[in-house]
């Protein structure tokens, strides 16, 4: 028996360690208010129809037919279609603020680092127009950023709208616009001298120059900001972008964030503030990517401003691994307590530790004790409780932590106290 | 757009509460030392079919072919084959103690309170063939059951020895045994009376007799197993059930269950120790369900002993909510900052409050200060922090309890504490 390919067991080292992320994920995201919304695995075809373009629905999509009705349904490939289909037929209060952690299908060819099935993580606020609402999602980025202590991280801001202003209105591109967005918002990854090159296969020389200039604006927000102002001055959509991203700056002072001008985002269904955090080391590309899209909703249903970010959750675990920010633990196991010949005293003190939450596991081979010590230490668990005919006569254990080699005979009632602080 | 036939969306009202009960639950399976472990939605055909008989793999599993290579997929069933194929791959040190919750999709006709997607889950231990494992298990019951204080349960604990040797040996009834256990197994349900009706169908009067005899057998389990004992002696199943069965009872002497004779469960590959909870007030049947299968891994992969449980917790939410037990939130919020005319205020303070973990909404809609009210009136967010340029001067905010009615002016430092307790 196997796995489908591309469809991996979590063990549970990991599973630990990912069910820990992903309750540190929730936790950030309830603070803000957002409220959890699960949706089916298996969606309709009909829903995901026409969402992705042609590729993924004939290439990556898991689409098939039951074998009873011959209904076509299919694996949701992401989790905003399937937040669209609910919106359009739920009636709830705006905003309307969720955040989603799920499994989503998609039939790439496995790779390091990349599944046919994987999770995506998403906080998106539907029903807000206001820059206010795009400065929350900001701030979320910012927590999730400072919760897992990535080093190096950046959360850049921009906004399709300046881009547009600057590059099309401003510079009058308008050839091969999309091509020089793509071609800019490479400049992070591989430097000015490789994104010359590549537009002036197909941009003027004296374009280039142009667009050189405006990606050499530096500074704080405020001060790129000022210098667009002037440059740009009377081009409306600079003016309405510059306007929502003073206020959304002025909200999230405290983050980590910057205006990056050259800062595109692949999917085009933006309209306003575009945001995504990169990480220096590893050269993993982005961790959280999103922003406002506010005419996508209304494609597929109701027609409902929105803002939003996904966390790459995926990328974030294994970036997290690679730097060591994450430890896996074989086992959820704190303790084990060792049976030296008392049996029901051994279960009766894993029971009172169990009762304070503290993970413990006994023997249930019918080891002797030499094995069951063997089998603690395989499972690397810190703790080692040792109790026999004689702690239990006195109400006592002795307890060893394996990690600093300190052992300790207490009682009883001070054991969980002991084990937390030893 | 709409869902697939009995799959549906969790609203976050929902969502918030089966989050809670799926956290609670692993807490459980935690403290007992069982790690997570998370299998793919997807299996290959291959590995589910032959494993739940005709009528499942024909009507109930989702089977289908990819439409690429047309490899032959299903989604997963139970949570029990995808742990045997695991075992089967997998080199891990035994015992595994494993929990899952997850979900499992059955092409069954939806009503209510059923879906096509549900949620198991599953707590099992692979690799002993021990009494202390099944003792094991019935404490992880018992303290679900006590975790979640669902009012009149009884774990009730049998053995498919006990049953074999008592029914097939004992009272030598060879015809119909199954048709004999289903009929007794309904005896908590429908009354003796009926049960009585069923058997003398096709069981002649003077072995129903003699059932009524074994099944009157009453008292706590040591007290039934000394009478099974006299009665049954030197049939050696009744014997190896009983040594095994005071092994467990002895071990759990705290946990609420009971000896049954009369308890069978249907699935019919378990071999030993049976376990079953169930609620008197609302007669649904079992929140629990369990026993040793030591034959069942052997048959899909690795010749393995095996004992465990599954929680219903599809039920356990739906008795839960029935009773009064669960109630529903609509949001995860606990706070609104209303902002009177000091927005960056607002904003400090609430994100102060999100700091301490207490899920706090500001307004993202540009509403005025009476709009904000409402707001968080219909979201019944219990507590609403009024900040305006008097409260920003001072570096106070007020607190109102809209539950107790209760009005505070405080200070910022002490705004997250009083919230906790006011």
């Amino acid at each position: 028996m196997a796995n489908p390919k591309g469809m991996r067991d979590i063990p549970p080292e990991l599973a630990i360690l990912r069910k820990d992320v992903f309750s540190r994920l929730s936790k950030v995201f309830e603070s803000f208010g957002f409220d959890p919304l699960e949706t089916p695995i298996v969606e309709l075809w009909s829903t995901l129809k026409g969402k992705y373009g042609e590729d993924a629905e004939n290439k990556l999509i898991y689409a098939f037919k039951d074998k009873w009705g011959g209904r076509e349904l299919a694996l949701r490939y992401d989790l905003t279609v399937p937040l669209a289909r609910f919106m359009s037929e739920t009636q709830v209060p705006l905003p309307f603020k969720r955040y989603a952690i799920g499994r989503v299908y998609r039939h790439e060819e496995p790779q390091k680092g990349r599944y046919r099935e994987f999770y995506q993580c998403d906080a998106d606020i539907v029903g807000s127009s206001e820059p206010s609402a795009d400065a929350e999602i900001l701030s979320v980025i910012g927590k999730v950023m400072k919760e897992f202590k990535l080093p190096g991280y950046a959360v850049q801001v921009n906004d399709r709208r300046l881009l547009r202003g600057i590059f099309e209105k401003g510079l009058g591109i308008n050839r091969n616009i999309l091509r020089v967005y793509r071609e800019i918002d490479k400049l992070d990854k591989v430097g000015w001298g490789k994104v010359r090159d590549e537009l002036k296969q197909f941009v003027p020389v004296n374009t280039v120059r142009k667009i050189k200039d405006v990606i050499d604006i530096s500074g704080g927000p405020f001060d790129v900001m000022e210098e667009v102002s002037c440059q740009f001055k009377g081009i409306p959509e600079v003016k309405s972008a510059l306007k929502d991203l003073e206020e959304i700056f002025e909200l999230t002072k405290k983050t980590k964030s910057r205006l990056n001008l050259s800062m595109v985002r692949g999917l085009d269904y933006y309209t306003g503030p575009i945001f995504e955090t990169i990480v220096k080391e590893p050269k993993i590309g982005s961790i959280t990517g999103g922003g406002r899209y506010d005419t996508l909703l209304g494609r597929y249903g109701k027609n409902l401003p929105a803002t939003g970010t996904t966390i790459g959750v995926e990328r974030l675990i294994d970036v997290g691994l690679e730097l060591g920010i994450f430890k896996l633990k074989k086992t959820i196991s704190q303790v084990y307590v060792v049976d030296l010949g008392a049996k029901e005293y051994a279960w009766r003190v894993a029971k009172m530790l169990r009762e304070k939450n503290i993970p413990t596991r006994v023997d249930l081979m019918g080891r002797n004790w030499k094995k069951q010590l063997l089998e603690a230490e395989k499972m690397k668990i810190t703790y080692v409780v040792l109790v026999g005919p004689k702690e239990e006569k006195k109400g006592e254990a002795t307890v060893i932590n394996k990690e600093s080699g300190k052992k300790k005979i207490v009682k009883l009632i001070d054991l969980s106290k002991t084990i937390r602080n030893f």
